[in-house]
């Protein structure tokens, strides 16, 4: 049992992507213990029905529950966009996921009222980002950026290929009428990985929104807490989240693959930025 | 029913890649009646069990035969390379993979007798290339390119993105006790529409093999025809199977995805160079 007043978090996505979430959280509340499940056997989940998201992502809130999750974070845009009605449903507690969140920061931040959302091709189709901005009075360009994502696992983060997919994407993304959007919406759990690269190619005036950082700001806010420390802007969310965690509180840290464990163990490390090692194999019934 | 003579050929993918196997056989073989079965609902199978795929190629073939097919091909390397066996025994007809023939290919190409495969990392980490070459005595450097797929599903098929990619990736391949392979093994079914570009990067002296085009000669040896056409080395083959098979017989092709008809339709046609027209949406069970 958590000691009281020490929250058991759980945090879900289709793969190893929502570590760029609970790096986040961790930062923002690390006197907590975490449970991450990452359905690894059974993503992409962009490919798939809603239906089947909802199924898989119904089953995998579950398992975090019945290990003790008091509080839920769907750190998966895709499942997020279709399927966070279904998951709150079913599920007994708070649940946030990271689109309203990331859409909220973005319109606090936008002076213009224009912003540019960039995510997979699944969650740019969903139209999720479109719809949560346009309800706040927002104009919205959606662009799909797909090779960020094997980009990203292929370990290329600073990358001079990256950089030049980068000047490619963004040129299309603001270009014509969306130009004097003022807001760039990484809306992807991958993209947070390539935050300072996106931040100098994109044009100095654009503010970049990360929706792992808003959704953990969210979480925060919703247990209430008082934040003392303000994180470095677009600094390597690592090395920071290292210092603070051992100056504050210490994450607990646990974590659930539904693929091969040692496969999540050697991934996840270099997205969470912190050693994943208690990681345990899940089998979940399709 | 098919005319005497004329073969109903079933080819299955996990997804369109397997349509650079049909163009090759297309090519190969115009007077057929082809149906192709591409599994995009569940795909990529490179991160399931072997036993998962096993399930769903079975399944797959099972309904191709239901619908007329009585030689099967097994256009997916990570099917090939997991689930081969299986799929013979459950299917009552001749069943070809890929790996076979572009394994046999290439050690008949290379002096050397070392060979480079490149592939997925699914298709890597199996090892079957591997297997298929040592075998016939022919030592292997194998390398994952996990940046070609998403390079090709962008269109970028001749970008110098792609091209500073295959650079990287060639010079790795080819580096140390691999820099006096002679033969460069195309071992994914997106590879050859890059062909062009791998040829201009890869050393001049390196014979580049296509498991498409192998897998396409060993099934029109299978159905003990006498080829009167080479087709040229390594130009389009696109424009090259069009004019074919309008100087020859026409084949029929007919398409199932088990996602969206459109989203297959429109994907396939880049990947065809054909027009991907009668397309059906097949449901199959978990």
């Amino acid at each position: 049992m958590a000691p009281p007043g020490r929250p058991t978090i759980g945090v879900f996505d289709s793969g190893v992507g929502g570590l760029t979430v609970l790096c986040a959280l961790v930062e923002r509340i690390p006197d907590a213990d975490y449970l991450y499940f990452g359905d690894t056997a059974r993503l992409p989940y962009g490919s798939k029905s809603a239906a089947t998201v909802a199924h898989y992502a119904v089953g995998a809130v579950r398992y975090l529950q019945d290990q003790g999750a008091e509080l839920l974070v769907i750190a998966c845009n895709t499942a997020t966009a279709l399927a966070l009605d279904e998951i709150k449903s079913a599920a007994g507690v708070e649940v946030i996921g990271v689109i309203e969140p990331g859409a909220e920061a973005a319109a606090a931040a936008s002076r213009k009222r224009k912003v540019v959302v960039i995510g997979t091709e699944a969650t740019i189709s969903s139209h999720a980002y479109r719809r949560a901005l346009e309800a706040r009075g927002v104009a919205v360009r959606e662009k799909a950026c797909p090779l960020f994502v094997p980009l990203v696992e292929e370990g290329w983060v600073e990358h001079p290929v990256t950089e030049q997919v980068a000047r490619i994407y963004l040129a299309e993304a603001f270009s014509d009428d969306a130009s004097d959007a003022d807001v760039l919406v990484l809306g992807c759990t991958h993209y947070p990985l390539i935050k300072p690269l996106l931040r100098r190619v994109a044009p100095e005036h654009i503010a970049i929104v990360d929706s792992a950082e808003s959704t953990a700001l969210d979480v925060a806010r919703q247990l209430g807490r008082q934040l003392q420390v303000e994180p470095e802007p677009s600094s390597s969310h690592k090395s920071s989240a290292h210092t603070k965690s051992e100056q504050r509180g210490v994450p607990h840290l646990k974590f659930f693959a539904t693929d091969s464990a040692e496969k999540f163990r050697k991934m996840g490390t270099r997205f969470l930025g912190l050693a994943v090692e208690d990681v345990v194999h899940a089998d979940l019934k399709e």
